[in-house]
């Protein structure tokens, strides 16, 4: 997809669960990476396989002409950037920097000025996938940004994923990012209510799931997270604590909106009560755990 | 799937959006159709397709060895069985008697009991496919009751559908039709949600879509309700009143049986909503008014 | 309050926790009292009293020329009397019926159109005031019904309670009651929210009580529960398992109505995941063991 | 209250509904105040009353030996404390600082954190009351801190308030502040619900009142607040957009801390509609409007 001449200096931080397959394809793509991750043994995978293990997010970002960020909150965002040897004060004028991490659409922004101001052209680009997605390099980037920057990071997102949306000006990613997770939050919800309500009436959840595949209602992640339901084992996918934080983060534009969303605000308490009650970290389909804990 | 000499006198109660092209494949098949309906002037389609007229839900039931109701709620139904000129005293022993309304669990099994002392054999049969699977014989049935009613039955079955499952005993079609109901009000409401958040960040609906068609989330029922959604029509396919109605009867069964669904009573509100506020009949979809009316 | 000459036959049908004491009252009060409950031994305490005990709801009402109900829900209330040896059938013209169990504003009017063919006259009476209100003869009556009828009630309805409320036709008192209990219930789920929250962030719930009662948020029914709350203990007082149903019946009324209601909708789904999980009798204030089951 | 010898150099910092009428108190009490506004106008009553206008929080900081803030959310203390002349800086070793706005219990312990740091004491101490509370000096604080700091700020406190609770440490107040708001919330959200029932069931919402001013649902702030929900005037005295707020902040904690709270989800939902379709400042009151607008 693209010649030797477009290989780049690209740096990654964030190594979980979606940030080492990525990081992984973009070393077979034959980019140069560098990367760190606050708890460095994530990283030793991708360190064999080529990559450079920088001592602090500033030395990622002084080292790359593309940095991407994939990590899991809001805070650990800022931190990266704005924490201390943070990578923001290194961002070199003319690099691009694209953020995967699921955020708010206002830090979103807040990281674009702070760009902006250094010359540094910035994309909020969250993903959808999950880590098997992340694998096979077939994720769905949510692009906010410039369209000539966009233009410009998309040999790059091509080795990652399959597909790319430009949705709008910087926030604009993460909005939409926000409103599909809370989409997929529902519909896994929604199926767990549904198992719950004819399991206690005596019916087989099975049936139910077999009648759900025959039927309109059938998706994609509830053909994923319907075996988990069914045999109530949880390993984390998309972990439960993120799905949590993103229907927060979705919650909170809402109401910075004064957009009411009386079912997702519903969903959010059920998988809050879960996520209370868990000892261990568990994929979001374990929502299910509300009724059988 | 049937030869000729299967063919049975079937007595169709309810002309509905759904009963009208059920009735009209039943025709098709070669089968003997005696119809009634509480406005009269619904039969006339099949009528003219060779339907004979009845004059009361007892006189279909007299007519008919295979009888099958499909009205709208619960009230409906006991007035059609057990009002004046009530089917359930007409109903032949050794007939067999198909309900494809949607209605409590409970009913069913008090419809079940009454015909069992007339030595009629029941079967609960709710359907999901929408007017579009009723037009196109593509129904999928959820059955409750007897294994060999079911057999007997599934040649009729397969005139107006394409699948059927055995769920349990009487109420399980029943049961399992509110769970399903459920989750497709739900996911509609959770796109209705995701719409409102990200068209008043300032984003097209469009896109949004977009995304949700490439991504995990996507379902036949999204496919079919995003663009009502977005056009604001909603010319009737399910009708509000009637999935209000079946989110009732989901939470009054959970209610009974100390389940808990949270989402699902959050939604059910909504719709209410729209319900109260609107004038005219809608489709269900049209839960997005209570975003944008 | 009233002559000798104002001595009445009365009947009582429902002998629970509200039932009896009011009984008691009516007795003291020097009314001869005809009594039945579906578990006689209820009737124990009434007996020793002075009232008869009759076989059947049918037996009370022949004896009567002034009947009051107090059943636990709709279903009791159409056995008593429609049910085989009923009470409606032997309602004599010109007594007066008053029905103080909660149950729906449209049962209220079907059972004021059934009495109105006997020419009996029918009010629609629920109370609030707890057990303790009817042991102390200080209930509140929310009527439904006739002015003139109510103006003939007054002298037994100040036997049990000490004020009364004409709120409309009939319906109107158990619509009125049904919006009560919402706000009773809401109350106390709040109070268990807020108890929740501080508890976990590490606060006595002593605490938040004692700043409650010195605040605008102090109400009679949370100087009543807030003990319970703190204590976990849940004797009995208004059982759960009825407040359920009177959320129910407010939310089928509104629904009913196209009126949503979103929080009552949200509290019910908690004193639902109680009631599912309770094994014995609770007081409704034990819909905080959501948190700390 | 206190002798002359205690009169204290004071600066109050937040001049709105609340602010306001407590240094017009201070001031009666004989104490020196130095104020600041972010609108310097809503200053002009105090300073006619002998307060000094201070040009910045820096420069009231510099001239209080005991500090007392009173803003409308987090990021406005956060711009008072840290902002460009903000108070932090100036505040003298040695000295009291207490916060009176509504914050999360987190930036409570923030603000210790840094004020210790200079060796300056710090309480966390929200009001309850409203702005009448706060004219007549009948406000009720909810502290988090230091024993003996409290005891020092008592004499000043109680210029302002009749009552104060001592909670635990720093966000201990906030914590127990959030939780009385969303009681508060939800017993006016209750209420609203109530009357829409009974409103759209043909009923006049003024009987409703009546009656649950005789019963055990009574209480302060249903008092004041019925009349605004039965005329729909809804003047400012606590606005909407700050319970709105406060709502947001329990919910925050909740999940940040595992404990689910669907009732004060779904009424956050139902203020969070209200407030987006407001074009004006309305009291919270106003969260009737969700069912007439």
């Amino acid at each position: 997809m693209e010649s030797s001449a477009g290989r780049k200096k690209i740096g990654l931080i964030g190594l979980g669960l979606m940030g080492r397959p990525m990081g992984m394809n973009l070393i077979k793509a034959g980019h140069s990476l560098t990367v760190w991750n606050r708890t460095a043994s994530r990283a030793d995978e991708l360190v064999a396989a080529g990559a450079k293990l920088a001592k602090s997010p500033q030395e990622v970002a002084a080292a790359s002409d593309f940095l991407l960020t994939m990590v899991s909150d809001p805070p650990a965002l800022e931190e990266v950037l704005w924490g201390s040897n943070g990578a923001m004060q290194a961002l070199e004028h003319g690099s691009i920097y694209v953020d995967s991490s699921t955020i708010s659409p206002s830090l979103a922004r807040k990281i674009a000025a702070a760009c902006a101001e250094r010359g540094v052209r910035f994309l909020d680009a969250p993903v959808t996938g999950g880590d098997w997605g992340a694998k096979k390099g077939e994720l769905l980037f949510m692009i906010g940004g410039d369209a000539d920057t966009l233009k410009e990071a998309e040999p790059i997102l091509g080795v990652m994923g399959k597909k790319w949306f430009h949705l709008g000006p910087n926030g604009a990613g993460q909005t939409v990012k926000l409103a599909m997770n809370l989409i997929l939050a529902l519909q896994v919800d929604a199926l767990a209510e549904a198992l719950a309500l004819v399991t206690r009436a005596g019916i087989q959840g099975e049936k139910l799931v077999e009648v759900m595949q025959s039927s309109m209602a059938r998706s994609g992640v509830l053909d994923v997270k319907a075996p988990n339901l069914l045999k109530g084992e949880y390993v984390p996918s998309f972990p439960l604590r993120l799905m949590h934080k993103d229907l927060g983060l979705a919650l909170d534009l809402a109401n910075q909106l004064g957009v009411a969303l009386p079912a997702t605000a519903a969903a959010r308490e059920t998988y809050n009560y879960v996520k209370g009650a868990a000892k261990e970290d568990l994929d979001y389909s374990a929502v299910m755990r509300f009724w059988k804990s």
